[in-house]
């Protein structure tokens, strides 16, 4: 029974794929990605470059290889595709989830996309059209349209037996929708009490006028009162309370709370991930990968760099212009310039760690709008707290090195800059969430920068005063 | 039908129950808490303070409180605990999931959790022991006990009665284990494919002996080979691999591949947003929160994050020494301190950037820890890259304003700290990991101190040589 790899097994196994590879042992490679995990298959696939990778894919029986598929990033399905011959393609493609199917589209050229759609049958067609009727960006774009409904007088046979017969190519049968003639959403029924609903002795086939008698449990005594999301509603939101339900799937409604898709827990995770790993990579300063790092080029890796350190770079000029302003004061007292990668350190740090708890504060939704002036209250209070102790020992520190003088300039800036860094950082993110920026970009590397020239012009205020120059 | 609210509709509410508050109204607080869902109950307590939390809390139908408790973060439970009276605790700790119920242990004292545990009814207390017996941080710690075990030679109607008899306290029914007489894991089946490969005639009773002559289906053949994970494995670890097979549940096996427990999908979730959570604070130098940082006080909020600030502070010293080392040619040319900031920021970004990708690599298991060169290699020619574009960039900015040696001095220093910074940023998070500390401590924070030294003495090297000083 193959389990997961552990880390060495799965280095010596890339190591053998390689080298069968370059021998070009196609039948020898087949054997050995035949007892893989998919799991392990991804793992593999996601370290070759393209080429090896289109030649292991292409070895992989059909219903293996469209879980493999699933699993990739959108940019390495997309590169995939153009890896592979053309019936591959339209087989890989016909039997992709419509979601899955969807999101290939933002990937690739229109022309490519257009052709693989045309080379759907009817009924994919039909699955896939309503998910492409929303913008990217919303949850609608992520919904599967296979799922099974239910009517709520059904009776728990009736029901089951209707799951038996529709819901082959659902996505679920674990979670039932139960809607109204008018397809408006009533409630949803779990497989599980579905299940424990069975009348014992009762066949599966037909038994609509079992047991007149009693009064028959229906299908809306076993009904929960659903969470769902609107199928326009900004895609990571949704996403991240679909999986706070903790429900297996969330049901997607239009304006007018119809049906007309389901949100599984594995995409919403998948939703949140990607979110999660923007706002990390925008946070150190770039932009996400598509790809895993290990395949991604070099000029890609730059690409997703440079700009964001052009901008910063850019914006760090105001800081010479700063210490241009204060050169005087430089000159006079040259030590003076030993503390600026300090402070402004100090500075940089006091702001990320505010903006970074902020950003994530906003993001899981426990601090909104309304509570800029509590945040900011907050970031006040702590800023000048950790001021003030780092104020204490920077003041002695340096007092006992550089003289009494420097002793006050030190301590009084430290409490100046944490406490102004810490509103800052708290700050900013609710105002990049007021103006519909996305808040990762307005914090760390951003603040960083303010807090750097901010802190310097505080800095050299309180030395003019306290040295007198 | 109650569906989740938008942010004014929240507001709204929250505004009106802080009013009811404070009229102690409870009749009123209990009609409008009743319509409410279990993820808006949740956004509503996490803002309370605790004392509101517990009066609200109490008023919520038993099996509701249990839902919404469980969606708490780990420190949320222990407070309200605290908050509650003795009957209530133990009403809601006997409905806990064992594994919620072990978590809840770390954060209690002592005293209280031995008081907890020794009110378990016996099938309560059997079902934790199992859990308790890993050290936190395993997997085994969030292991469910409470599942259902089929054997390979029933038949689908056997294995379906079987689930019904037994599965009614099981955590799931929808993934179900199949294991030998020693309880070895030999597989798993979906409810699904048992559902579909029922008998539409036989009777849901005693079916054991029907239909002798055909070759009957078995679960041996529904069997899917399993993905499983040990219990002594790294809590993160296991579950990132969990959440990667798209299983609603992954199998806990031990050493001998028996199996003692499962994993389902939203825990391994749970687990993972913890860990998010964790990276993304560290790297932004504090210490992740276990409330909801609206209700965290200042002082918390301090302690999570001056450890931080005052080890970098005191590695900052560091960057003061270094500019000692070169106060000669600061009091010579007063212009160098100006570019102070701009190029350690510049370095620092740079490294940051690289240390931000390789760690959410390191941790997806994209990278493992025989790449560092390869990862070194990379870093080497996107630093390179970047510190050349950039380079001529502030070569020719700095040569217009200041004069041709000054553009020389910035362009040579910006090409080296990028290479410099972007290199130690790739190798740092995998030393971190080589000596199995988290990667996300290494990043940011650190690599920042680090550039800012390492940067500024290339700096007044280059500007030694080139002004002959």
């Amino acid at each position: 029974m193959a389990s997961s790899h552990t880390g060495l097994e799965f280095d010596v196994l890339a190591d053998h794929l390689a080298l069968m590879l370059a021998q070009e042992d196609l039948v020898s490679i087949e054997k050995v990605i035949r007892d893989m995990s998919p799991s392990d298959l991804v793992d593999v696939l996601e370290r070759e470059d393209p080429d090896d990778r289109a030649i292991i894919y292409r070895l992989l029986p059909r219903e293996v290889a469209v879980e493999v598929f699933e699993r990739f990033s959108p940019g390495m399905r997309a590169d995939l595709l153009t890896g592979l011959r053309d019936e591959h393609v339209v087989g890989v493609f016909e039997h992709l989830d419509p979601d899955d199917r969807v999101s290939l589209v933002d990937e690739l050229p229109a022309t490519v996309s257009a052709k693989l759609f045309s080379g759907l049958s009817e009924k994919e067609r039909a699955l896939t059209a309503p998910i492409l009727g929303y913008p990217s960006g919303t949850i609608g774009r992520h919904m599967s349209t296979e799922y099974v409904r239910l009517r709520p007088g059904m009776t728990p046979r009736e029901a089951f037996d209707h799951v038996r017969a529709s819901g082959d190519g659902a996505e679920t049968v674990y979670l039932l929708m139960v809607t109204d003639d008018h397809r408006r959403l009533e409630g949803v029924v779990g497989m599980r009490d579905l299940i424990f609903a069975l009348d014992g002795d009762s066949a599966d086939g037909d038994s609509r006028d079992d047991d007149p008698a009693a009064e028959p449990i229906t299908v809306r005594d076993l009904m929960k009162s659903p969470e769902s999301v609107t199928a326009s509603e900004d895609a990571e939101k949704a996403a991240r309370r679909a999986v706070r339900t903790t429900h297996l799937v969330t049901p997607v409604v239009d304006e007018e709370n119809r049906l007309i898709g389901i949100l599984t827990v594995d995409d919403a995770n998948r939703i949140i991930d990607r979110a999660d790993e923007e706002d990390a990579a925008r946070a150190g300063a770039s932009e996400p990968l598509d790809r895993p790092y290990l395949i991604t080029s070099v000029t890609t890796l730059v690409r997703s760099r440079i700009v964001w350190l052009l901008v910063l770079a850019l914006s760090a000029i105001l800081t010479v212009q700063v210490l241009e302003m204060f050169e005087d004061a430089l000159a006079t007292v040259v030590t003076l310039s030993l503390f600026i990668p300090l402070l402004t350190g100090t500075a940089g740090n006091t702001g990320s760690q505010a903006a970074t708890t902020v950003t994530r504060a906003l993001a899981v939704g426990e601090v909104r709008l309304r509570d800029t002036w509590k945040v900011a209250w907050r970031e006040v209070r702590v800023g000048l707290t950790m001021g003030v102790l780092l104020g204490m020992i920077g003041a002695v520190v340096a007092g006992l090195v550089y003289g009494m003088d420097f002793g006050l300039i030190i301590g009084l800036t430290l409490v100046s800059i944490c406490t102004i860094a810490a509103t800052v950082g708290g700050i900013m993110p609710m105002v990049a969430r007021a103006i519909k920026a996305d808040p990762a970009v307005f914090s760390t590397p951003f603040i960083s920068t303010f807090c750097d020239a901010s802190g310097l012009i505080v800095y050299f205020l309180i030395a003019k005063a306290v040295l007198g120059i």
